[in-house]
C-alpha cells in the first residue's frame, strides 16, 4: 500500500467528467475514458443483451445468415410492369411506399402526395380531389414496398403499372424490385404530381421500360456485384454517389440499346434520359441490396439487421430473427448541407427505403471509398473514413467484394448486428437526400443521418424473448 | 559555455550514418538528418542552383508562366488527318514518335516496329523488308510528336494519314494534337505492326475518325478541363487509370453520336470501340495537358519543366526558359507490376510522351486522387498519397482546377521548378505503363519511374548561362 501511494496519481475517470476536473485542479494526472452504459441506461435492455451477447443460438444464427447475405449474387435480369412481378397488384388497387407501414392520415407531405400521383398516374382518379375521395372511402390499398419483397427511394411509390427492375439472386433464385429513378427537379418520389411528373412517369411505362426490356434480353443478365464493386473504386457509396455506377451500367446496356434492333429515335431519348442521371443506378442499387439482405433474412435466433427503411415519419428496422416484425421508432434528424434559400425547418422526416444500402454494407458504411461525397452530403474526407471504421464495431463482418481504396482496401464493415449497436452506442449512419416537407417541392439538400436507437432495442427485447421462448432460459 | 557542457548531449547528424552510432553507444541522444547535397554532389551544379535560386528575373518568369498554364482551357475541338492538321505531314515522308530525337539504328525495338508498321499503313511499302529500305535510303523522315504540338503514348507514331484528336487552348487559340488510342493487345503503340493491327489503323481512319468528327460537330466543342477535374474524384489519374474519363467523355458524345444522322451501324461499332478500352482517354488527357504546357513556353529565364518525355533509349525534358532545347538522359527503371509470364528482363526503356501529365501535375502527381491505381502500378494507398505530397516540394504551386480527394481536396502540385529538383534531391514521380523491348508483344506490366536527375542538372546549367549572358553577372 505504501508504494502506490508514493507513486504520482494517474486516474482514469470513468463517469461524469466534472469528477476529472477536480482532480486535475488538484495537480493529478487524469484521463477521461468516453463511456456510457449500453442502450444509454435502459436497465431492460441491458438484461436483453447481457443474455444474447455470445448466446451459442446467436452466434450460429447469424454466422448462417451473414453467409447467406456473403454469397448473394444480385443480378440485373428483367425489366417488367409492377402487375406483372407482384401479382397481388395485379387484382387490388395496391400502392406500395417507403418504409414501415402507416395509415394515410399519419403520412407526411410527400409520401401522400406521390401516392395521390400514382392515382392519376393509373387513371383511378381524373383529379385530387377524387384521388383524395378514393383513398377516404378506402378504395386504395397501401403496404409498404418491403412487404412485397421491393425497394423504392424518397416516397418509394410502386403502384400496378410502374415498371420495375428485376434483380435475382442468382444464389438463390429469390428476386427483388425496384421502381426507375426520375430524375431531380419535380418528381413522384418528392411528392410532386403535377402533369409534366405523370407525363414522365407514363414515358417510363411506354418508351424507356419496354426498350430497356428488350436491350436486357439482347445484353445478356448484367451482374451487379461486380459493377457496385467498382464504382466503390471510382468514388461512389452507391447511395448518395452513383456517377461511376451509372456511367457502367451505361457502358453494359449502351451497346445492347444499340444493337437490339429498336428505333434509333427512342434509342436517343432512352440513352438521353439515363446520361442525363446520375442518380439512375440508385434504385438498381437498392434492389441488388435488398436480394442480399433478403438472403440472409428469416434466419431464427440471428441479431442480423435485414431492413432499415424510413417513412417520413417513423424509421423501421426487422431482424433476421424476428422475421417479418417491423420495429419502430420516431426518426432522428438529418444533419447535412441545404440547398441555397432552405433550411432545417423545410426539411421531411428521413425519407426513403435507401437505407437498405447501408444495410447491405455500402452508403454511409462506405463513406470511406467516396471522399467527395462529402461535398454533397458535408463533412471531411477524414469524416467519411471515420464513418466507415466507426461501423466495423457494430457489424458481423466484412463484405470483401466491396473494397474500401483508402483504407488499403479494407472490405466494407457489412451485417449490422442490433446487439452491438445497443452494446456499443454505436448507431447506423444513413447517408441520404432531404425532402421538404411539403408535397413537390422536392430535393432541398443531402446530408448524414442515423437509425434511432429504440428500434434496436425492441427488437433485442423481442429477439430475446423467442430465444427464451425456445431456450426455457429465465436469464 | 560551462552551462552547455553541462547538459545532456542532443546531436544532430548531417552526414555519414556511422557517425550517429558511435554517439548512440556512448549513451548519447542524436538525430540523423536524411540530407544530401543539391544535384547529388555535383560542384557546378550547386552553384548554377544558388545563382538561379530567388534569382528576381527567374521568379517573375515563372510567375508568368505558371500563370498561363494556370489560365489554359484545353478544349477538344475537332478530328482530322495529320496531314490537315500539321501542314509539314502533307509534303513529306514525315513520320513523328515519342520522346526527345533519335536516329533510326538508336532506336527501341517497339518504336522501329512502330515505324514499319506506319509506313505499311500508309502504303509507302508492301512489306516489312521494303519499308526499312526506306528507312535506310533515308526517304523517311523521323522526328518526335513535341516538334509540332502533338503527343502520342508509348511509342507515339503520327503519320501523315493518321486521324488526330485537334485540343484548342481556349485562351490563346494555340492548339495541340494527338493520335486516338488503339486498345490493349496487339497495338502499334507498342511496336506490333501485323496486318490486323493495320488493319484496325485503317478502320480507325476510314469510320472511328470521321464518325466522330462528325459527333463533334453535332455536339459542340468539348471542355476537357472539368472532365479531367471531374475524373479525379472519381479514382482516375488520368494517365494510367482513365476509366471514369472515358466514361465522362462517352456520355458528352453518345448523344451526340446517336444525333449526328449517322447509319446506326457504324455508331455501333465506333461506340463499342471506345467503350470497350478504359484508357480511351489517356490520349485526350495528353493533348490537354500539352496545351497547358504549350501556353507555359517560352517565357525567358523560366525555370518550369514545359515538357517530359521519354524515346526508349532516353529520356528529354524542356523547360519554359531554354525553348526548344532537349535535355536528355539514360531513362530511369521502372519499378512495377509485371503480367504473369513477364519481368524486369523482358521490359523496354522507359517510353512515351504520356509524361505530359505529370508535367501538367496529373498522373503521378495526382496519385492521390486514384487509390486503386495502386493495384496497376503497385504500393498502396498511402505511397500514393505519399507521392503526391512529394511533388509539392518541386513545383511552383497548386493546379486549384485538379483537387485530390483524399488529401481533402489539395490543389494538384504542379509546374515542375527544375530548380527545386535539383536543389531538394526529389525526382518527378511518373506513372507508366511497361511495353516489351521486342517490337510487337505489347504491353507486359505497369509502374512507376522518375525522371533521370542529369537532365535537370544540364538544363539548370544552360538556363544560367542565359541568365548571366541577359545580365552580365558572373556568379
Amino acid at each position: 500500500m505504501s508504494h502506490l501511494f508514493t507513486q504520482p496519481l494517474k486516474v482514469i475517470n470513468c463517469g461524469l467528467e466534472s469528477f476529472a476536473r477536480n482532480l486535475a485542479q488538484a495537480g493529478g494526472e487524469v484521463e477521461t475514458l468516453s463511456w456510457q452504459p449500453p442502450a444509454m441506461g435502459d436497465i431492460q435492455a441491458g438484461l436483453d443483451l447481457a443474455y444474447l451477447m455470445q448466446h451459442p443460438l446467436v452466434e450460429q444464427a447469424n454466422k448462417n445468415a451473414f453467409q447467406r447475405y456473403l454469397d448473394a449474387q444480385p443480378t440485373l435480369v428483367d425489366v417488367m410492369p409492377a402487375a406483372e412481378a407482384i401479382p397481388e397488384m395485379a387484382t387490388r388497387k395496391l400502392i406500395l411506399h417507403a418504409g414501415p407501414p402507416i395509415a394515410w392520415n399519419r403520412m407526411c407531405g410527400p409520401v401522400q402526395g406521390a401516392i395521390v400521383g400514382a392515382i392519376l398516374f393509373e387513371g383511378w382518379a381524373a383529379s385530387h380531389e377524387e384521388a383524395e375521395r378514393l383513398i377516404m372511402d378506402g378504395v386504395i390499398d397501401m403496404e409498404p414496398c418491403h412487404h412485397y419483397h421491393a425497394v423504392g427511394p424518397m416516397a418509394g411509390i410502386i403502384s400496378p403499372s410502374t415498371p420495375l427492375f428485376v434483380v435475382e439472386n442468382r444464389a438463390s433464385g429469390r428476386r427483388a424490385y425496384t421502381n426507375m429513378n426520375e430524375g431531380l427537379g419535380k418528381v413522384l418520389r418528392f411528392g410532386a404530381n403535377s402533369e409534366e411528373v405523370i407525363e414522365r412517369l407514363r414515358w417510363m411505362r411506354n418508351e424507356l421500360a419496354p426498350t430497356l426490356r428488350v436491350a436486357l434480353r439482347f445484353s445478356g443478365d448484367v451482374e451487379l456485384k461486380p459493377l457496385m464493386a467498382q464504382a466503390l473504386h471510382m468514388g461512389d457509396e452507391i447511395h448518395n454517389r452513383n456517377a461511376a455506377a451509372t456511367g457502367l451500367l451505361m457502358k453494359r446496356l449502351v451497346p445492347a440499346l444499340l444493337g437490339s434492333g429498336q428505333p434509333l429515335d427512342e434509342l436517343r431519348r432512352v440513352i438521353a434520359f439515363i446520361l442525363g442521371n446520375d442518380h439512375f443506378f440508385l434504385n438498381l442499387s437498392m434492389a441488388a441490396c435488398k436480394v442480399m439482405m433478403d438472403a440472409a433474412a428469416h434466419e431464427p435466433f440471428s441479431s442480423l439487421v435485414t431492413v432499415m427503411a424510413r417513412n417520413g415519419v417513423e424509421f423501421g428496422v426487422r431482424l433476421s430473427g424476428t422475421g417479418n416484425r417491423w420495429f419502430t421508432a420516431k426518426a432522428n434528424p438529418v444533419e447535412g448541407l441545404f440547398f441555397p434559400g432552405y433550411g432545417v425547418d423545410d426539411a421531411a422526416a428521413d425519407l426513403g427505403d435507401s437505407a437498405i444500402t447501408e444495410t447491405a454494407g455500402v452508403g454511409g458504411f462506405a463513406m470511406a471509398s467516396s471522399p467527395a461525397i462529402v461535398k454533397f452530403v458535408g463533412g471531411t474526407p477524414d469524416d467519411a473514413i471515420a464513418n466507415s471504421r466507426r461501423m466495423q464495431f457494430i457489424t458481423l463482418g466484412g463484405n470483401g467484394a466491396f473494397t474500401l481504396p483508402s483504407m488499403n482496401f479494407a472490405p466494407t464493415a457489412a451485417g449490422i448486428d442490433a446487439r452491438k449497436v445497443i452494446d456499443r452506442n454505436i448507431l447506423p449512419v444513413i447517408n441520404t437526400g432531404i425532402a421538404h416537407r411539403q408535397a413537390g417541392i422536392g430535393q432541398i439538400g443531402a446530408g448524414i443521418t442515423t437509425a434511432p436507437m429504440p428500434c434496436f432495442v425492441e427488437a433485442i427485447r423481442a429477439l430475446a424473448e423467442e430465444v427464451r421462448r425456445h431456450t426455457g432460459e429465465t436469464s
